[in-house]
């Protein structure tokens, strides 16, 4: 495979970042989407990738991610992974950072972070922007972006686009929180975005908001009808299947006074 | 022991491929079969290096695997472990890998599944089939022979041999994946056979058809009679131990009103 | 990352103790508090370092701790850490590592230590005085300090300031009992104070006295009246938070005779 | 710590032989006796090391043991950790293995393993003879003891002392079958000797059997009256607390028929 410094390199038993297209930056932000708290991170970045047409530009394999592979619809297997799109129109460069899973363990996250770090500092990268869903444990009506930074003077610069700060309380886990946490230790600078949301149910909703915000600050223009679009297919989806549960109840009793267990 | 490079070398903490008997190829063809979804892959590929009368080759030990030694019929111990054989006549090159156990952790697989790939590349091996059980979750009448392939051109091939494609969903977990899997990007290329199975239970029926396949495929011929008593001799212990329960459930009363708890 | 050494160093996926301000002592005692039964020696640590107003020295992160970053108030994320505090008046030279979490498997709690030992000897550390507390299972009236060393003959010296040899029972779990057994083997000496606490609360008491205990040897004179207000601040919170339960309670009818459930 | 090629050396994060008297050996013996099914061994090995007046030679920590220390009456702490013993008395010499804990998992298992056979080989070693109980879930009139040896070849000279073979079944776990397993791939060759007993029971008479047997095997005389004073203190301890118990029982009305819960 084709590592970060251009050579041909064997697979260890490590996490690795193996390029697919060599592609240059001068000052990219990236933005991170992994699966994460209703998917709202990771529907997000997807959407964007898609919209922008951005170039995949590397493919990062891990010992930690699970030993599974997918079997697709064409027949073919492929590994679990994560995936790095590459965008640039004029002064805009933008990397996108989606995929499969996260690792679970610490060991695992710090691993994987570091590798990737190692990545998007050879890319030029600065800026980092994590994307996630922020728990309510309630529905939301009017969802609020909530952020946390690495550094308090970048506070002013993101309330300009309408992300409220001091709100958000307690810990980011996972890739979303590393990034920024170890990425804070090796000199990278950047945000969180939250999206408020239930925190049970994936939420294109939230997405769409988290989108509006990200994208005045990438100073990028999309389309955002495909979310509307996904989420009604999506809905559809999960109305069959509680019809489909409930047919069951119906035939079996399930939940009414006549059935005693 | 004898390591891959043909040199003593002590057991170190890692995995380990032990070879006991040299053995030259020039393009072999290898085949696994660890223990999986109802033994299908196990059964099949046992059988096959039984009755090619194939050599052992290699003996594979690893940390990975539980840290128990088995206690022999004769009064002797050995380590849990996996073993190749391999087997030459003409043009037929087979190597076959069945054993003990899978390692059980990420990590784990990887760095086994990598030693392996080691080995393999050194014997010259280029294609590599895995075999597993697809699990139905249901009775299966017409046992159904489903692949999943590395490389898209492959799978003509294939059909040909009576594999059908495109039917199989979800992942392949454990070695079968991830020779595949991790084989793709270091250049190997191959396919999984899943012989359709209930899931539940040890399936002789479908390692048959399974291995019906395979052999058209490797071109060989070999008896399957022995399959069959297998099968026999299995299910009558599997009865005999119905047999017994049922004895406790009629003395205790399991089961029955007049067994009060 | 300042390293030990003075250098600037790349986060690895290891404990690093990152060093914030080079601070030399010629014989510094160490007291560790880090969380445990009780919060006890947690609580005692925190306090003497605010009181002496002691110098952030060092941070230490690890991918054995949780792979979260805390949100603070002010709207900035940080890792989750320890760190250590340094104090030099005159004779008394005082190092105090505190922190958020411990780590949590043995492999873990070895790399740590060893690391933080590696970075204790160089700050010239000979003694180390861990802080815990002593779970009776019970509430304690007079709460008692009692000590376990590393070497017989330092006994003496600290039970001439009122610890308790013979007492203590069992194991010392983690950090506490872990700098005390590897810095016995690289030859530090030390002792690990505990005080008797019931086990199940966060208790200020227990730290008091542990704290009167700690100075007496530590030779230093400090206030402790805000362990008190500490104290009551978080009583006052415990006791809101039961009112609400006890309100829940009533509505819903918990514990009363017309709840059937 | 002095490590096994004489030199100082600093606690590395790996499991560490701690050489504490230098002992030279020509050919001894190794019997191993770690905690196991009925503490059969470990009583047998500590017996034996206590009536031979062995001497301690050896020390071994490992970050796979549990990060606890232990509170001794004497007021001090110490590290979990295994002990060699050494014995040597005109052509017997004897090598004893005991200790506090084993490592849980099987790399940590492999690693200590690992470590302590290049010790055993550094003193010599070629034959090793692990200890345990052989669980039968029921009481044992007459205690057999059974073996499972390295090599085929080594039964007949078991046999002759009263060992019985082929009738032990399954795998035996640990430290008793690694360093057998792992042994016999690094040319020591040995037996696993294991009492016979119930398994869930702390069991002194196999401990004894056992010992009659390995005294013969290794041709030394002790005394065995220790053993059974150490079985009536154990039983005088174990009935006080199930008086205990059956006096709460009584108070509480555990199990008595008026007592409804």
């Amino acid at each position: 495979m084709q590592n970060i410094e251009g050579k041909e390199e064997k697979m260890k038993n490590e996490t690795y970042v193996h390029i697919v297209n060599k592609m240059k930056f001068k000052n990219p932000i990236l933005v991170e989407g992994l699966p994460g708290i209703g998917l709202v991170g990771k529907i997000a970045a997807k959407h964007l990738a898609k919209e922008l047409k951005a170039k995949r530009i590397a493919e990062i394999y891990s010992p930690h991610f699970p030993h599974q592979v997918i079997m697709k619809k064409d027949g073919t297997i492929r590994m679990l992974r994560n995936v790095v799109y590459g965008y640039k129109k004029g002064k805009v460069e933008i990397l996108i950072l989606i995929g499969d899973v996260q690792a679970v363990t610490s060991d695992a996250q710090f691993e994987v972070t570091n590798k990737m770090l190692d990545y998007f500092e050879s890319l030029n990268v600065k800026e980092i922007i994590t994307l996630g869903g922020y728990g309510k444990g309630t529905t939301v009506d009017k969802i609020k972006i909530l952020g946390s930074v690495t550094h308090k003077e970048l506070i002013k610069k993101y309330e300009k686009k309408g992300v409220i700060f001091g709100e958000a309380k307690g810990t980011i886990i996972g890739a979303a929180g590393m990034l920024l946490g170890i990425g804070k230790l090796r000199k990278f600078n950047g945000i969180c975005l939250m999206g408020e949301t239930h925190g049970a149910f994936v939420d294109y909703n939230s997405s769409k908001e988290l989108l509006k915000v990200l994208c005045d600050i990438l100073e990028v223009k999309i389309n955002l009808d495909n979310i509307d679009k996904q989420k009604a297919k999506h809905e559809k989806l999960v109305k069959e299947e509680l019809n489909k549960l409930s047919e069951i109840d119906k035939s079996e009793g399930f939940g009414s006074l006549s059935y005693i267990r």
